[in-house]
């Protein structure tokens, strides 16, 4: 469900990160990413899957909540997933540049005053093409969008 | 500014914690601490603070901006700083429980994408004794309320 998330969020143009919280087996959350729709930095997909949870279940404490999520949490994610008390993380492809459960710092293992379990590379490889062909397809885009800019020039000239 | 709407939150039984963002010399964000009210574990005042500033300034760059808040942020709050890439940030009293910008981690000296200066200690006097008195009158509270939940109980006896 996380990856069809991120597969709405890439069909829009954004970098496809979905997420999803869960609640004795049924989803009371649901988010992806909305960074360039939203023009806001706040915008990622687990912190919409936790303010939806937060509004279903009626309360901030999200204990006995599990999240998944397609990417390694950034700093902001992992915090907020510390604030909302949520037990399990479950996250898809590692993140090397802003990773925060493991790549760039383990936050679930500082003594905050909770502390979630986390397993990374679940569905790791279908997260990481998702990424992969998103990346290249932009890759592709801006070539075409470069070459049809030099066209122009020449035609100008 | 920021001591302010850490009052106002106060004033609603909300931990003390206020948050400005600043571009230019004029606010363009403004937060408070709000989870209780909200029943929502993100809505901190640095988060509620980029939020607006995000809107004000209509896209989730918010350099050149500075953010001021009373209490150091919590780690989501400063990966959220991370994300919006707010230039620098002033805070007040030091959070030894989940502070991130130094206490229980430095984030802004980790190599994520970009590194905001962190200055700490900024009317942080005010600011502790704003979080120490807001406590103090929490347990005092308490205390009330237990000693008149034990006469009802003798009353019912």
């Amino acid at each position: 469900m996380a990856l069809a998330l991120a597969e709405q969020a890439a069909a829009e143009g954004e970098v496809p990160v979905g997420a999803v919280v869960v609640k004795d087996g049924a989803v009371v959350g649901r988010g992806r990413n909305r960074r360039e729709l939203d023009k806001n930095a706040l915008a990622h997909a687990e912190i919409e899957a936790i303010d939806e949870a937060c509004r279903t279940l009626g309360g901030w404490r999200l204990s006995g909540c599990d999240l998944y999520v397609t990417l390694e949490p950034c700093p902001m994610c992992a915090g907020g997933i510390i604030n909302a008390r949520i037990d399990n993380v479950y996250y898809g492809a590692d993140d090397p540049k802003a990773g925060s459960c493991g790549s760039l710092v383990s936050l679930f293992d500082l003594p905050y005053n909770h502390k979630p379990t986390c397993t990374g590379g679940v569905l790791g490889e279908q997260a990481s093409e998702q990424l992969k062909r998103f990346f290249g397809e932009l890759r592709e885009k801006r070539k075409i969008r470069e070459r049809k800019d030099e066209t122009d020039e020449e035609t100008d000239l």
